[in-house]
Formats: C-alpha cells, structure tokens, sequence
C-alpha cells in the first residue's frame, strides 16, 4: 500500500513522527512525501498539490495536513474515491483533489478506536490521521472509522470572476521558477483567447503586457507570457525569467487578466 | 530493517551519498529521513530531533550525523536500546533518545572491518556510520564493532534552573510555525503552574506576558502562551502567530519563565 | 530495482508527480531522492550531484532534470553504463556521472510509444524521463527507446586553466557548510602543491591566504583552508567557519588559485 504526505511542517520532526506511526502499523507500506513546505496554514496551496499529484499514482491513500483549526471543533474525514482515499481535516483541504477522482464516499473521523492516544490537541497529523492511514492500510473498513457525512468543506479554487474580456483571478500557487498560478480553468482561457494574443496583466499597480501562448519557448525571451501549465490551470510565466518577481504576485493575491477575444 | 537519518546535511548529494552506500549493502531496507535541516553543528537541535521521533518507530537503527568534530579524535559509538540502535558520534547526539528508550549497551566503533575505505576525514556519515548501520541491517553483531564503554558523552537538553516561581531555561528547538521549544518537562510546569494562570517570559530585552494553557485554542488569538508541546516540554507558542518572532528567542539562547502558583 | 531523481524542481508537486507515474509502472520499486534543490537551471551543480553520488549506489536508473531548454529542440537521452543507466536532457547532465561509471550506450530517446501523453511542453520529467525510467524498470531494452548516437552533449565541469603555480578554476557547488567546491581535481593538487603549505585565493577583489591541508583540523580555528573533499576535487574551507561567506565565491564564480610548490 501507498502513502502520500502533504503538510505545512516542513522537513521536520513532525513529519518523521507520522511515518514512524505509519511504519508501527504496517512495516510494508510505501510512503511518498508530496509537498512539506506548503505555507504554514495555507489550505488552498495544500489543496493544490494534492489535486495535481494524486491522479498521477495508483491506488493510495493520501494523508494532508495542513491545519490551522487544530484543537477546534473542525471535523476530521476519510474521503473515498476512484483509485484513493484522503484523510485529513474537514477545512478544503481535501476536496478539489478528492473531486477530481470521483467521491464515493465521505466518512467523518469520530470512532477513537482507529487513533493514537493520548490524542495530543495541536498534533492530530501523528494521533489521528496517521493512525486512519495506518489502520485503511491494514484492513479497516471505512465505515468502521464514523458515519457518512454529505456537507465537507469544499472551497475549491475559488471562481475568477468573469470579465468583459478575461477574469478578476486568485493566485493558487507560485512555484520556486516564480511560475504563477491562477485559477482559471485552462480549457477556458482556450475557449476565449486566441494563442499569439496580446493579454494585459494588472496586478496591484503594475499594469504589464504579455503574450498567451502554448508553450515558454513561443514566447520572447525575457518576456512575460500566459499558458495553460502541467495542471490544467492558466499559469503566468516568463521565458528564463521568473514572473512572480516581474509581477509581484503572490499566493491569494488577486489579478486581472484581459485577452484579446479568440 | 528501517534505518532512519538525521543529519546537518541539508538535502545535498552527502545525504545521497549515505543512502548509496546503504542500499549497496541491502537493496531492501527502508531509509526514512527525519531531519537533514538541523542547524549546522547543532548537536542539541538533533539530540532532540531524535528524542522526539525514535520512540515512534518499530525496530529500526537510527543513524544520526551532527558531527562538528569530525576528523578529531571524538569517538564513534552504536548504542543498543530497546526497539532500536543508534549510530553515529559521541558528542551527545545519541544520548538523549536513547535514555528515553533505555540503554541496553554502548559500544564504540573501533573496528575497521566494517567502515568503507578509504575513510574520508570529513565524511564518516558515508565511511564509518552508514556502513556500520548497514553491516547491522545484514547481521553483523553489535558486540563486532568494537568494545562496550560506560562513558559516553551525554548533554541531556541541559537543566532548567528553578527560581522561586518558574525556571531559566534554554530554548532547545524552534519549528517552522514559530513554537519556541524550552528545555522545561512538561510534568515538571503542570506540577508547579496552574492551567489559565498568566506567566511572565523575559527573553533578552523584553519582558512579555502569556498565559499557561493546555492547547492553542484557550489563548485568545494572537496571545502569546505557554504549553506542554506534543513532544514532552514546555513550548512557548501564539495562538496564530509566531512565538519566534515575538520573544526574539532562537536555539540556544536563555528564557526567564516565572508563573503564578498552581 | 531503485530508480533515482536529480532536479531544480525545490520539494514540489512536479518531484511528486514523478513519483506518481513511476509508481504507477512499478509499485515495488525503490526511488530515492538525490538533490531537489539544484538552483533553477543551473546543469553544473546537478551534474556535480549526480557525478558524487551515483558511484554509492549499487545498479540503478538515475533520472536528471535539470533542464532549461525543456520545449525546444534539445534532445532526451538514455546513457547507458557498468551499473547505471542516466536519463534526462541532452544538455550536460548526465555524462559526467556516466563517464565516471563507463559509457556503453547512448540512446537518443524519439520512441514515443514509452512516453505518457499528451506530453506537455514544459513538464518532460514526468511526461517522458519518468515513463522512460519506468518502462526500463518493468523490461524494456534500452534499444527500443531510440537510435544509438555518438555526440551528446558533455561539458564536463570545464577545465581549470594552469598557471604558473597553480589553476584559475570555476566554482561547481557550494555547500551549506560553505564550503566551495572548484572544478580542480584533487590528484592534480596533490601533485603539485606540498600538503601544509600556504597558498594565496583571489575571488573578486579579494585576496586571502589559506593553507593547502589533508583535513579541516590541520588548520587553525577559523582559518581558510584547501582540501581535498570527499568528492575528489579541490575544495575551499574555513575550520569551523563558511569559506562561502569569506570568498564571497558562488557556483560559475572565477577563483585564482597560487601555492607553494611541492
């Protein structure tokens, strides 16, 4: 069996913790580290790595942790799905990733059976999700872990905001080239602009011109570009530059782009 | 066999390294890396690196690498505990876990049967420890490694100093969050402060006050507050915000903690 | 079978992506993380961390991206070795690591039928290094991947330009101990300069005196030093201090190196 990890902890104790929970119960399984170095309670970003990986591995169980709500009432949950099952807190953090597979089922964590304790109040990623995983892993029946809930948290992305000739967008995501991504809908920036169109880019004061374009190499050097990137959203990026520099852009910043009609 | 690493390395071609020369010894055992961020040199920061993770794993041999010293004529050491051995020098790196754990043997490295040659003056991660941990995963006995010692070198997390109505303490660790890790047991500050009572923290300058509380969510927002993190000591944190950049405190320095009487 | 990843991808979702896919061809195999933090497209630090650490292993596929030209013409290759096969860019990469190892076979990779489509432009690692490695790992002959070729890219890590009493070298990688590692290698050193003797370092408008020494501690505390490091080239040091922020040397600086002769 295959665990993934996703969490705001850094490369730290904390995540060693959860694995050597994981490797107690079952000594077999597989655990891969997604992202660790989300921003510390950034649920969207954290949402974001689990939509773009988890359709990438076969069947897994996929642990996130990225929690500011620990220790309040908030929900735990064991999302079923094609092909995985993700466990972790009930605040979105889960749900784009478990909507893009398929949710068959959703279980609210509140059998203390399945978890470590005692339960420690600010560290449920090592008494209570990771145990979840461990116990799925070995044979639980996911109706032994709670009852069937049917209101989770989904945030999603966000919807940008339509505009005459774009979108008000939010910024999900900027990776370590300074890649900016938004969440526009790729297939939708492809149903409104034309590829080799100008698009103006507004983002806080700075009004700045681009080219949307299939691919970096279609663009100037050194020039800021939109394209629809690996995960299926509109990313801005610059051709060996880094956009989220020229741009300022940050996550959950928001941003106007305005294309050209296709 | 699970063979787990905690280093100074940050995540570089040394840590590779290691893990070339563990599985060139036995293509099936399970590396699981705890820490490689550990401040440069700071024995202290990986002793509890250490302390923390070990007990929450099966059997595995723990091979920990923070090793100012190395190339001097510092000793190289397997302890035998219970549910684990521990590899690496003796400067007070492997002590603390493996007290926590309960200390069966300490044998020094002594015999050059099991290194990798030629040893590397600056690397003993890869030449001495590796190799060591990885002969153990494929039978060697303990007692082939050189002889037992009644010495080794063990710095604990140091001793709070109790004053009239709290401790001076030394900060031990500081995660990502901004949680201050002091050197205080938590048994000891609930045995001696009651939960709710306010507790005055000087650090440097400043004089700040907080409130001892069992979890984050009993402080109001941004407060800052004393509680016994899930690894065992009392932790200085703010309840959403950084206790780091609030008291200034960092690994190592001093913190005057004085509370209201339980 | 163990399967290897060198990137410039920082811990991201594209490293996890990888994994994904190479799960999903081969759920037992072995994949270990050598660097991901190679600074953004810089192939001679990655080259560097595949060349000191692919030796430690025993047989494996290692897979570099580090890969700037990625959508444009430059080809994907197979490099076939005694105990290795290298797959990545076209761009200089991989051959230093595979002529340490023996070349035997250099595959041009232009079978697509052994890549995961539709390939997006900018995301190769997953899209065809990946699926490549996998496919090698479940059977495939390296000759079904593409045409053998006899020109791929090799910039080694350049060659030091001799002087009269010394080289003028390039810096390959600097560690986080700061320590700078030059493109020198350690024989030629030996050869020429007396071990114990002093020599002179000019980086920028720096000029600073070291000592040419077996190890960091036959050097006074504080002191630069020139060693031979682990990795077989000539490194710049500091006993207990960062020879980085002495220098001021980065990776692709210019350093000039004068000794005494031997």
């Amino acid at each position: 069996m295959i665990v993934t990890l996703t969490t705001d902890f850094g490369a730290s104790e904390y995540v060693a913790a959860m694995k050597g929970v994981l490797l107690s119960m079952d000594k077999d399984l597989r655990i891969v580290d997604v992202r660790h170095d989300i921003a510390p309670g950034n649920v969207t970003e954290g949402a974001f790595a689990l939509f773009t990986t988890a359709p990438h591995f076969p069947f897994a169980i996929h642990v996130g942790v990225v929690d500011p709500g620990v220790g309040t009432e908030r929900r735990g949950l064991a999302v079923v799905c094609e092909g995985a099952i993700f466990v972790g807190p009930d605040n979105g953090l889960l749900m784009p990733a478990a909507k893009r597979m398929g949710v068959k089922d959703v279980r609210e964590l509140t059998n203390p059976a399945y978890w470590r304790h005692p339960v420690h109040p600010t560290f449920h990623g090592r008494d209570v999700f990771a145990p979840v995983a461990g116990h799925l892993c070995t044979g639980t029946k996911v109706a032994d872990l709670g009852p069937s809930i049917h209101d989770p948290v989904d945030l999603g992305f966000g919807t940008p905001e339509t505009t005459s000739d774009g979108w008000r967008a939010t910024v999900i995501s900027v990776d370590r080239f300074g890649n900016v991504v938004t969440n526009v809908p790729g297939p939708e920036a492809e149903g409104r602009w034309a590829y080799g169109a100008p698009v103006r880019i507004e983002a806080g004061r700075r009004t700045l011109a681009a080219l949307f374009v299939r691919t970096y190499a279609n663009a100037p050097r050194g020039a800021l570009l939109l394209t629809v990137g690996s995960h299926g959203f509109l990313e801005i990026a610059a051709n060996g530059d880094s956009a989220a520099r020229m741009t300022g852009l940050e996550p959950l910043a928001s941003v106007l782009l305005s294309g050209a009609p296709s």
